[in-house]
């Protein structure tokens, strides 16, 4: 059993995260903790430039202090249109849902339905801070940008977020279809088998 | 079988690579494909300031030209009264072996023995072009600066890297000794289990 510590205090992410480990069967062998599991009090500023940056910065520093093998990650609302705002800035858009939602509409209100592309994208980062051996992976959530809201499920901009393939926005799925197909989701389920090579060798 | 492109022109590493994968058993699932087979002439500025940097940008350069995954390297040797230096800069240090060795002597005439610590540092990058997969290994070996050249077998600074556990300096070591503690070795025998996990699965 290898201890991981998931540099997040955000409760929902932690359960999301912790129910993948279990359906992929990984429980046996990976112990999730949680900063609060350790008393760790860490804020760390996200002052990268790429999803990757600041997973890395968030990773590095929680293990770091905590000196366990840590999995962050970082995501965000890429959106073609936009050069790939609002990016790595998607949580930092707007005050709340609603201003960051309105922000996006008003920015696109002249793009047509067919060039409204957008991809929520995750960046996973495992950082081991005695080997330093670091893994990245990536997991996409395609859609098309709504013309309005639709939805009341989810959070974020998931009311926005259009799935062609499910003629649905991701605020209308229910939690157990978002998490299947989530980002994060994606990016966790490709760490996974991953990490599973180097656990139980004391040199991942 | 997976195929690995080696991002290099330097046939003493792809030799010593090669001999790693089949060694650790791993020569029935990698099979090792070098630029020349691909007919590849691509040269990568190294204008990162991290080995991490160098060799992701040679990694992903070299996959996004083949479509491949990709492994590429950057090492050097990082002295610890020179805070760090020549460290990425280590194979532009000079025009030569010699002149190199004799700018690193130089600039540490004044340091006592037991003050002249140095690693050979070694950060090995799989890219995956498809997935955006990347995974960092770190090797290092670590010596002290001898006050004078010693040895003749392997190259660059090797004659001044005096290990202590060995009493002898890396240029005095063999061809096969040299690969078992070496840094590039190490980083590379921490890579191939770890890949492993996704070797067979099309999405590693």
């Amino acid at each position: 059993m290898i201890k991981i510590l998931l540099a997040t205090n955000n409760a929902g992410k932690l359960n999301e995260m912790a129910q993948i480990v279990k359906e992929e069967g990984f429980d046996k062998r990976i112990k999730l903790i949680t900063p609060r599991d350790l008393g760790m009090d860490l804020e760390v500023d996200e002052t990268g430039s790429t999803f990757f940056d600041n997973a890395y910065l968030k990773a590095k520093a929680f293990a770091d202090q905590s000196g366990l093998p840590t999995i962050a990650d970082d995501s965000g609302l890429v959106i073609d249109a936009l050069d790939g705002k609002p990016g790595i800035y998607s949580a930092r858009w707007g005050r709340d849902d609603e201003e960051r939602i309105n922000k996006v509409l008003t920015a696109l209100k002249d793009v047509p339905s067919d060039q409204r592309q957008a991809a929520f994208v995750a960046v996973m980062v495992f950082y081991h801070p005695q080997t330093l051996t670091t893994i990245k992976t990536v997991g996409r959530m395609e859609g098309m940008i709504a013309k309005e809201p639709t939805g009341q499920n989810g959070f974020g901009y998931d009311p926005i977020m259009f799935v062609p393939s499910l003629n649905k926005t991701v605020a209308q799925l229910t939690p157990a279809q978002k998490n299947k197909l989530s980002h994060r989701g994606q990016a966790l389920r490709q760490l996974l088998p991953i990490l599973q090579a180097g656990l139980g060798k004391p040199d991942l």
